[in-house]
């Protein structure tokens, strides 16, 4: 298939070469252009704006946050001037469930198609076409998109016509990972105050209740106290327990937990924590705990 | 070996039955003693009293509550009278620390054994062999009481020598799993309103980030909304919060989602549902949401 | 003074009558024309637009919310096109920091003046001339406005020639407001649960440590169980908790009472209570204890 | 009247003063016989050991916790075994409910009467005969003891028959204390980082919406940041605050913000304020939010 594909940041540069090695035709642009350039190795053509990235039949975006994608959206020369009626836009981003709203009804006023299509997994697993994709949108349009998923990650659930589903679902996903994350913490923080060895006590667990990849990874990086390689960020966990807490507050769902999340987020930034993994909330219970950081 | 085992509830009754299948010698006593009689079938025998059930090399308690254990315990007549010195008693119930250092503390006092050995499990698990066990207490005792615990399931923890420690493990982990029953209603509960398919991102979830067996068993409970069939019921789920919540103050550990967990299972108990399962935290966060509990 | 006056709700309605009763000249705007007819016998005059309202010195805005200023100020023919140099434009609705950082900047562009003067008070004490105003904004124009708000009420704070430092200031009270709310809510679900007569036990706190306005007023609310007579409705106040955690997160300060409150108030609108008195805390606190609304 | 008085700590030695002031004859009793020995000049007796201090009509305790006034009220030779019938226990110390309530079933069992009777107020207040006081128990009691509680200060609240009433008063009563600590902590953060002045803030508030004597007191700690002279202590404030949440759940009452303030006195102990006033609150607050202690 002919396909555009805009963001080239770690998770849209493994996405890129995954669909490459899939045998698409892949354009690719980034505002930074030696991102772009350095998928040319890899069969990719380097679009020089916006509109050059729209003349396939797909156009994929992975952008950072609801601004940048609205930016490359709706801005003058953006994806719905630029995209030809029938062509669908793929937004892979964790966006808000607002703006997932506007972008169906505004493509579908253009005659375009749009698909929102968030995943889960780490870079590695978009490289490795590993990852998890949540579809949603006019059936049609899904079914067109239905190869790149495939090529994307042997797991994909199809949440409904209407593309915001894919976004709530995304959104509840990171919930249930933020609140891993701060339950682990304080877990984590009672046992080693406790006398007990965190470390022996996530192999117990994670070999019998918690036997999930989620738990095995954030717990091994709580447990090390080593949150200085970033995964994701402490401000992209916030920013997505927002939108959680955003799309929650427009629906009536009170959402303690996420609230708890949320405070501990804000505690780790303001603590100086910014350019931490979002797993430094092991960190904070640690020192609320009146600990120090790490193992022991 | 010869063991004496007291406390007949579900758990304890299927703990009796896998003991009595590898092999040992079983005598059982309860305070209803029917429940006792009903094992006679299958090989125990019954004691009159709590002292009848302490001349074997083992006894074994699994009682509802720290005072339940208490009262057998300590009482005139009770397991420190009536074990004989370099016999041991492992606790297996959910207790407190502060007991479970009382314990160690009265036991050693008596010349007599002492081991926490609470286990993760429901009482199907236990009657099956398949229960995770967490054990702690001087290595000696540990040893001598290693093929009991064998017998009970696959997965054992040597926690350490001090026996509290395994309280705080068991405590840690009830903790977590009381994390996942209210994140999984608050997600399921923001899925519902916003037009997702729960059952299906239950699957979804549960075949990726979250294939976890606590996932799947109590994902499934919140999504059908049936509560009736009791596993574990929320005034027990309460109890071991504050069991929790008490430990963690003891040590100065701030754990603000257990604080969540405990204020949602005390308006679940406020609200009538005493009786219930403890994930009726899912129904509580389906009418905070104005849903109706249960699937659509 | 040459005033004029946007949005006639029934707070904009009292601070009119108090302009002229203080022997302004007062043009008045509101998109219902019916409520700025009604100003005309005590000699207003009615505006047909916008624009016509921006003819004085100073022009007042007293809206519901972010969007609903934003529309009147940077429309097409809004007030920032409308307002002759100099003059300027007082806004005394609760906005957010954000929105009151970009009117300062667009108002200054225009050669404008902005004055942030946002209120603490109800309707009856907007129209007695009994607010508390705190103003904010470039020395010369608070000056200018000074008059006014001296009219309004006999408290004035001067937070500082930031415009938004008002607004934070509001946002302060007003979440101040809502954790009495919540507290007096769980006290006196604990009081009648507990045989206490909730009536005495306010007249004792509020004639001792607890002698300020706003827990008589809200106290009484609160015991009575009356929530249907509105002063402030619950979305309107979680609105502005909303927009204190806006605040709180761009500054990044950890607010979990402020948590606490919003999701009570989610709670609240998603089970019925969304045109009642925000007071309404008051009988989610009791029915999630059990009890139903009101006195006993 | 004849009055013995245990305990004389700070507050103890206060109603002491003020006792023997309004001319009665009183007998105390300290476990540090100093204390006791310190009021001899202003009259009072001093009693050898509990015994002595309970030959009188009436016998008052203001002790430090439950464990303290049991220790004193069931040891051998303790209140109960020397109090002679319908002579009164008057308890004054902040005590558990349900401490409240086996004090109530002994002393009657005994022939004794019990009345609690909490009190509001500093120890200055307490000297000065300024303290604000709850009573509850049999009428007769109650009547019997009121000339002391006139003494003690101008505010008397009669709870009821049963005891245990005047400590659910006493118990809501510093949970909403402790309310206004931690909303006001958050709020100073964020006033802060809005670039507000603090010290203006509070005293807008305090003259307007908060005009209170407890906004006054404790706002004017969190402002200064000085938190090293204590009226009342970290741990002190989280001892009440667990009394409160254990009133609360054993009558089944969710009080989310009990949880926030528990929670955060437990992280100001772990993190080594345990020495300070509890409104080292306000350090806690401020330093979530990246800021260093104090005004600036």
């Amino acid at each position: 298939m002919d396909i555009g594909l805009i963001g080239l940041g770690r998770m849209g540069t493994g996405i890129a070469r995954t669909l490459l090695r899939a045998g698409h035709r892949l354009t690719v642009y980034n505002r930074s252009r030696e991102k772009a350039e350095a998928l040319q190795g890899a069969g990719a053509t380097v679009a020089g704006n916006v509109g050059e990235a729209c003349r396939g039949e797909v156009v994929v975006t992975m952008l950072a946050d609801d601004p940048a994608l609205e930016a490359v959206t709706f801005g003058r020369a953006g994806i719905v001037s630029s995209l030809s009626k029938g062509s669908v836009h793929v937004s892979m981003s964790t966006i808000g469930v607002a703006l997932a709203e506007r972008l169906a009804d505004e493509h579908a006023g253009a005659g375009q198609g749009f698909v929102s299509a968030p995943v889960f997994g780490r870079p590695q697993a978009a490289e490795a076409g590993k990852l998890a994709v949540v579809a949603a949108g006019p059936e049609e349009f899904v079914r067109k998109c239905k190869p790149l998923f495939e090529a994307m990650g042997p797991k994909l659930m199809v949440a409904g016509t209407h593309a915001a589903l894919a976004n709530a679902v995304k959104l509840a996903g990171n919930f249930l990972i933020g609140s891993v994350l701060e339950s682990l913490a304080e877990a984590m923080a009672l046992a080693r105050k406790s006398g007990v060895d965190a470390q022996a006590l996530l192999d117990f667990f994670t070999s019998t209740l918690f036997d999930a990849p989620i738990y095995k990874t954030y717990g091994g990086l709580i447990v090390s106290g080593e949150h200085e390689q970033v995964g994701f960020t402490a401000p992209l966990g916030l920013k997505d327990v927002r939108l959680v807490l955003e799309a929650a507050g427009a629906k009536s769902v009170p959402m303690p937990i996420a609230s708890v999340v949320r405070d501990r987020l804000v505690t780790a930034i303001a603590r100086g924590h910014g350019d931490k993994d979002w797993s430094v909330l092991g960190r904070i219970a640690a020192e609320d705990a009146g600990l120090t950081a790490g193992k022991k």
